[in-house]
């Protein structure tokens, strides 16, 4: 058997102190896995004294994560601090500098310094694992790293933020509005305090920066995502989604098209019979389309402690073995270029809830202006209040596209303002096709 | 760079065409991706002229697949023949023997030799990958043995076979028979002329022999899988499961107990809630229930030339990487017995539909039956028909029981079998508890 796998852990919040715990209980096993014991050796955090129901007194305490991961007694640094920069970075730069493996679950860091890291790990002959940083529990990173090497991927998406997902489930499943939703998602913690960064989906955008490049062999460009949240979805768009047979889901979407790759977050209308729609709850999903897989679909916890652990501990097996991938799939000089599809050229259909007065003409208006863009419409469906309106009261119209483009979506959107027959802004979500 | 991986291919079926075709297609990268280019060095086949719409010319031949498992031209032998005996498995041992690399889909072999060849492997320092072998394209091998090291896993268990999942879902989409949806599979060519082999459970026992053994680290014993196929489910069972919120699948499972490990494969009601009730047609769907990870489910594509064909390549890729994992997990050596937990001691809910004699009691006589084996009833359906029945015409009554044990079941149905109220032997069908 060779040599105990020493690794040193900095950060112990839900996530480091489960990666403790996991490695206490399967000490035996893992060390059958992987052929060689694995040791929680060193560990850091900001409070040396605080109660996580975990043992560190066998372990070398360090104040700072730069010299733990710079330490001569660990051979993987485990970062679980998190943040883009400060002392993550810091720390996890020093530990590939020094030769050291790293496992992190910094979502934030390898979309913002990923390529760069990657070749940081190279130099100095390092692996840089992340399973964690993307859908928590859920193996996404080593499946599409290694599993699925021999395909060329077409298009990834996925539900990556559990906050959003269970906000979107809960309006649905209650009939309440999305800030009742969130704060219920508050109260049961799975929301933040500020929920900015969920919901407005950033930590989803995030995530996605790191699939496009796993699927496409790009450079990671987490700058170049087009980002819309959910705080906009409204029960009547819940509500008009069900009878027209869809459900919203928050997506993150990497595809490549004829002009690029597209990368893009936004409330998506799923047509209810597809394996994303009935993802429920907190759950994460992603579903990979490839030229010879076809279409894999991989579900499960997308966060929590344990599940995060599994990922991490995971990570530190396949370093225990003596696995070594390309950081991102292939050498980082070998990433291509990120080249950005342009919003404008998207290509799909549409959702269209209008809220038009109730005025001889209007709708006449708005057909017109979609009809100069060249959208065509599968659907209309005009829902009048049981109560008879009130003179001059808008009517919600919901229409369906077919498939067109953004830009014209956008211009008839424009034009149809100007025109003086809606009494709020369109409400406009993407229709997903799906397999 | 290093080296050319150098593969020789025997069997070149619907499968062998596709991993040519995608090793050509996908020549540079998967060059990039594993630091060396993948080339098709040798085949051996059957036939040597037949068209199969690919290249072979640059290929050398070999009209005997030992002999090309052992060339001294190939790195890594490839072995889709099929078969548990026979060319598949002389190959297979003499390639391992002579220290070359093996990737096969061969479920059968595996089944039947897996720990002999694993041990083989290890001895002669080569790696046995076949991540093809279980459910076609879903990685799912590598997901047990390489990401999910870091948990103990509790149960495991999916829709394996294609075949019985298109018949199953045919059944309830189309409100046909059993008979009438296998010709129609059969027609498409999802089944094959003989059946026996997909519909009674044995392709669902074999990838189950072999996921058992990588979730508990036991040796495989297919011999020791309780078997029940699918050509007993009617249109009546289709329904009372779709009234009473379940659906009907062909289950493959692994449960640890107290007292050993279940591997069954069965007729299974899911709830209808579940994401396995979901999978339908061709996909397989597999679920794996960890301790650290919780659940975890993948779909996708279990069959087809090119589904299986990116499962294959993916395990040539990580023998490109140089990616060495012990075959089933852990070395041959470390697995432990299997201890098999007897059917008879199998606790959870089941569906009974029984064809009742309508006299006077008949009804009170079961009930009594099963009260005495301490089977308590969840609900109770009796179904007639619009039509009045005749005279001592028997009704269905379907009963849905709370968690019992199979012993339970057994010998209250024999009992029941012997009060002469029944008119027909009684179905009963398990329940799978479901997240």
């Amino acid at each position: 058997m060779q040599d105990v796998l020493r690794a040193g852990l900095a950060g112990l919040g839900t996530v480091g102190a489960s990666v403790v715990r996991l490695i206490a209980r399967h000490e035996n096993d893992l060390a059958v896995r992987c052929g060689r014991p694995m040791r929680v050796a060193a560990v850091s955090a900001r409070s040396r004294d605080k109660d996580r129901g975990i043992d560190i007194s066998s372990m070398a305490w360090f104040d700072d994560p730069v010299a733990l991961a710079t330490s001569d007694d660990i051979d993987v640094f485990v970062e679980l601090i998190g943040g883009d920069s400060g002392p993550a970075e810091d720390a996890v730069r020093a530990a590939l500098k020094a030769g050291k493996h790293v496992v992190t679950a910094n979502k934030a860091l390898l979309a913002k310094h990923g390529v760069e890291l990657a070749r940081l790990a190279e130099e100095n002959g390092a692996s840089l694992n992340f399973e964690a940083a993307v859908a928590g529990g859920i193996p996404i990173v080593k499946v599409m790293r290694e599993s699925l090497a021999g395909n060329a991927i077409n298009r990834v998406y996925g539900i990556l933020n559990g906050t959003c997902n269970y906000i979107l489930t809960q309006m649905e499943q209650e009939q309440r509005s999305f800030a009742e939703c969130l704060a219920e998602a508050q109260r049961l913690g799975y929301a933040e305090a500020d929920p900015t960064f969920d919901i407005e989906g950033n930590d989803t955008a995030h995530k996605l920066a790191i699939l496009t490049s796993l699927a496409f062999g790009t450079e990671i460009d987490d700058g170049s995502i087009y980002i819309e949240g959910i705080s906009s979805i409204t029960l009547a768009d819940i509500e008009a989604a069900d009878e027209l047979g869809y459900r919203i889901k928050l997506l993150g979407v990497a595809q490549r098209t004829e002009t690029g790759i597209e990368q893009r977050v936004h409330p998506t209308m799923v047509p209810k019979s597809s394996a994303i729609a009935r993802i429920d709850g907190v759950l994460n999903a992603i579903a990979v389309d490839a030229d010879f897989v076809g279409e894999i679909v991989l579900v499960g916890p997308g966060a929590g402690g344990e599940a995060t652990a599994s990922s991490v501990v995971g990570d530190m097996a396949d370093l225990g073995r003596g696995l070594s991938v390309p950081v991102l799939g292939r050498p980082a000089g070998e990433l291509e270029p990120y080249r950005r599809a342009r919003m404008r050229l998207h290509e799909g259909g549409y959702y269209i809830r209008l809220e038009v007065y109730d005025r001889p003409g209007a709708f006449a208006r708005i057909a017109t202006r979609m009809a100069e863009k060249q959208i065509s419409l599968e659907s209309i469906v005009q829902r009048r209040d049981e109560a008879p309106n009130g003179a001059g009261k808008p009517t919600p119209v919901i229409l369906i596209t077919y498939e067109t483009t953004e830009a014209a979506i956008r211009e008839a959107m424009e034009q149809i303002a100007d025109e003086n027959v809606i009494a709020a802004a369109p409400q406009v979500i993407r229709i997903e096709k799906m397999v």
